[in-house]
């Protein structure tokens, strides 16, 4: 069957069940939502002054009777710092653990390590945000039978509230945390802010254990994770590389293209008549997308221009901000520097959020809901405005869904910035190669070679082409880039799907098939 | 049949269901809780900018479709200065519907005129940790066909959680909101501190309305209640009377006999061996149990010993003591004055926490279970060292259960502080009217005419001996006490049961029978 944006999506996956075609971004929201089941957390009880630390984490996940089939899952706040992960899935693997479901918020290159126990029928099923590396790659060669499922961070706790994913042991990495259980990031040696993708885990994981490298005195504050969802305590010597866990400040981009781009949105959301007095903002970490942070900035001060808030994966410059009073404050959910840790302790308008808070598209309205205007990458975009940020130009996975389709689907103005091609390769298509985002929940494309406005918010094209701004038809600048790079070579695909793409809402909006011949 | 404690309870209650007798403080959690049903927080959906703002509280009320039957809840925290309960249940009444279950967090005097809606059939039903006034006196007469549930704080969580309170209207007055309901006590004209009892009701109600006096601009912080959770918010005029919400500064006792079981409480606490370096410490704001910290604190200043953390209820004095430096922290489910809502909103180490937090006895870790330290009072107490909160001399409810029974259980050392007579009336008796918190978790008595220590604490009756304290039998206490009011007349019941104690595990501690001849 197709889905309503015309991906082939079939309707029962081996591993996986049946599956629910993508019906467009608010359609299941609008009248689906209320046939969904949920579950129940777990009933938990403790006797009182009984003791939750363990002599070490093997100790500790014996405690938890992990069994053969069972879903483990982690937050990927230490980013490419991660000691924990893998630290885990080596015991549980020594220990002669099969079949395990992966529930990781997302996975990065160190993680890499993990690659022979999805060989060896230790893992053998994942769901995840992103997956690049080693693990990227191997998945879209089709090392595991059960595709992965890539989900949004918004649909990942809708997919826990929902049972679709039951965690038996959430193994929760703190900067700091004390002898009950209470946890957090925001300090610490290898501190990593806002613990905001480990909530839902501690909330509903059957056995929750917290692995810290930095036992504090009781009480642990900020209290990230709250004690009466942790069931063991565990001190490691280091959670992870701290220099690969927070950089000092976030740089704004040297790139001249970069900058081209981002003052060119920055000049879009101006005119966008978005741009007034209490506006909320978000902006991506990466290159170009940060860089509109600056120039925004500019104008913000220049016009006398207040906002309300910023929400997000924050960066030091989003806490410079904050201070300067340019924004009331921070939703922060995830934390891209050291500077950021420091500002969640300090400042209590730094709000740390969980991603329920954030981007959960099954609750009373989450965070990015009320956005008025976020910024936002793209590996490929196409002439429908479909947006991928999952796998590369070789059909390879090397991404992350993120909160790319979560924003975009609840921001009043999404703009997407990226160059219009990279080496030879072009960003603009006629069909990206997996959709993550849809067209639908797309305003703008910001190119070094001009903007392209969705043809269903035609008063938008309208403000932007009064303010002197030229605005090309995305088909267009399809052409013209095709001219300059020339027309691809197809990647061969087999028809074993490795990954299906979760839109936010649970429908399935892609699937990712097997690449041929990768090398 | 006869709990363990050998009370009357029957098997099966109309209107109640079948009852399930009291086993001992911890047996329950020791074997039964894991058979106990779960249910899950209801599934909820809102559109991106969609508009939570409603007129007035009618029609915010309206939209929820209210129905026969229903359930609705309320928090305690605006004390005797409440005016939302009654405006709520007013509309309620307007709109001419019946038979709904009543699930305040607690009820005070300020609910009085709802009295009327007990007797033309609008409130069949009760749930609450307290009743006085003219709502305790008629519930005790038998206005009621269906008795009231008396709960605990922690219990209520739990009971939430198990789905025995399923509410489906949650009306949550708050000092602060904004237009999406983020919602805090701790400032505004009508601040009244921690919102600790609501967290629970704006997570598990079906619908969940935030009232406020004071609209402040979005986002506003601190979100003790979180957007989320929130479907409708209104603006009224008043949430209640701000002289009866918040007193200015709580003062100590000059009352000489409570200072001198004060004294002596303190001073059995410094000898009990739990007055050590990093003791946990949770006081009542009453007279004599205030008193206890006035004691300490200075005990603490001498010896050069420093707590972890206070708990509970919170007064101004507790947060002196932090700002002293005399404790690490401050966990606060709910403030008594004034300066704790300033408190909250300035000092990260004053903690506001939810009823959950501080005391569900179905959770992997509540607070109560890491107390130390905990001094409490009693309108009774039996020569088991059963404790009565709830009763007065003449039968009539007019009290609360509160986080008597919770903390008592949890802590490592229970004090409860009372005179051994009030008027004529003693105060130590053979048997309490109403059991709220079983004898087994209560350790020291203390009264202006000695001290009797539980003899399930032998090594600590030990302890205060020989520090010189003189340790008197409780049964001699009793007759004592006895000799000096007499014996008093037995008081006369029907058989008609009006209410039912329920102990924080859910089972059924002890029965209220309604009062003969009450005038």
């Amino acid at each position: 069957m197709k889905n309503v944006i015309g991906r082939n999506i079939p309707e029962y996956i081996n591993g996986i069940g049946k599956v629910e075609p993508f019906l467009g971004a608010w359609e299941k929201l609008k009248k689906g939502w209320m046939d969904e089941i949920t579950v129940p957390p777990p009933n938990k009880a403790k006797l009182p002054h009984q003791c939750k630390s363990c002599m070490d984490l093997r100790m500790a996940i014996e405690k938890t009777n992990p069994h053969d089939g069972m879903t483990v899952s982690f937050h990927h706040h230490l980013r490419s710092g991660d000691n924990i992960l893998v630290m885990t899935i080596d015991i549980l693997a020594q220990m002669g653990i099969k079949n395990i479901t992966l529930a990781s918020s997302s996975l990065n290159n160190s993680h890499d390590s993990i690659l022979k126990y999805l060989k060896d029928g230790t893992i053998t099923k994942i769901w995840t945000s992103g997956l690049r590396g080693e693990l990227g790659k191997a998945v879209s060669e089709g090392v595991l039978d059960v595709p992965v499922t890539i989900h949004s961070h918004g649909g990942r706790v809708r997919a826990i509230h929902t049972g679709k994913i039951q965690i038996d042991l959430a193994v929760i990495a703190a900067s700091a945390a004390d002898e009950e259980g209470n946890a957090t990031g925001a300090h610490g040696k290898s501190a990593f802010g806002s613990m905001g993708y480990a909530r839902i885990d501690s909330r509903y994981a059957k056995q929750v254990i917290i692995v810290t490298d930095n036992m504090v005195e009781y009480p642990c504050t900020p209290t990230s994770i709250q004690q009466h969802y942790v069931d063991y305590v565990v001190k490691v010597d280091s959670i992870g590389d701290a220099s690969k866990i927070a950089s000092g400040t976030t740089r704004i981009t040297k790139s001249p293209m970069d900058l081209r781009i981002a003052k060119l949105a920055a000049d879009v959301i101006e005119n966008s008549g978005m741009f007034t007095e209490g506006f909320s903002f978000q902006v991506g970490a990466g290159g170009a997308s940060l860089a509109v942070a600056k120039f925004i900035r500019e104008k913000m001060k220049k016009n006398g221009v207040k906002g309300s808030f910023l929400l997000g994966g924050v960066t030091s410059y989003g806490v410079d901000m904050l201070n300067e009073g340019l924004f009331r404050a921070i939703f922060d959910v995830q934390s891209f520097d050291a500077a950021v840790s420091s500002s969640i302790l300090k400042n209590r308008n730094n709000i740390e959020i969980s991603s329920g808070y954030y981007a959960n598209p099954y609750n009373c309205g989450c965070m990015t809901n009320k956005l008025d205007i976020v910024v936002l990458g793209a590996l490929e975009i196409d002439i429908d405005f479909n947006v991928n940020v999952i796998t590369g130009a070789d059909g390879i996975i090397r991404g992350a869904s993120g909160g790319h389709s979560d924003t975009a689907s609840g921001a009043n103005l999404t703009v997407v910035v990226c160059p219009s091609f990279r080496g030879r390769i072009p960003i603009i298509k006629k069909r990206v190669h997996t959709i993550v985002t849809p067209g639908e929940t797309v305003d703008v494309l910001v190119t070094e070679r001009g903007i392209c406005v969705n043809p269903k918010k035609p008063e938008l094209e309208e403000s932007l082409i009064k303010a002197g701004l030229k605005i090309k038809k995305i088909e267009d600048l399809q052409k013209e880039v095709e001219g300059i790079t020339g027309v691809e070579k197809p990647i061969e695909f087999t028809d074993k799907i490795v990954g299906i793409v979760e839109y936010r809402d649970g429908t399935i909006i892609d699937v990712i098939k097997q690449v041929k011949n990768a090398n």
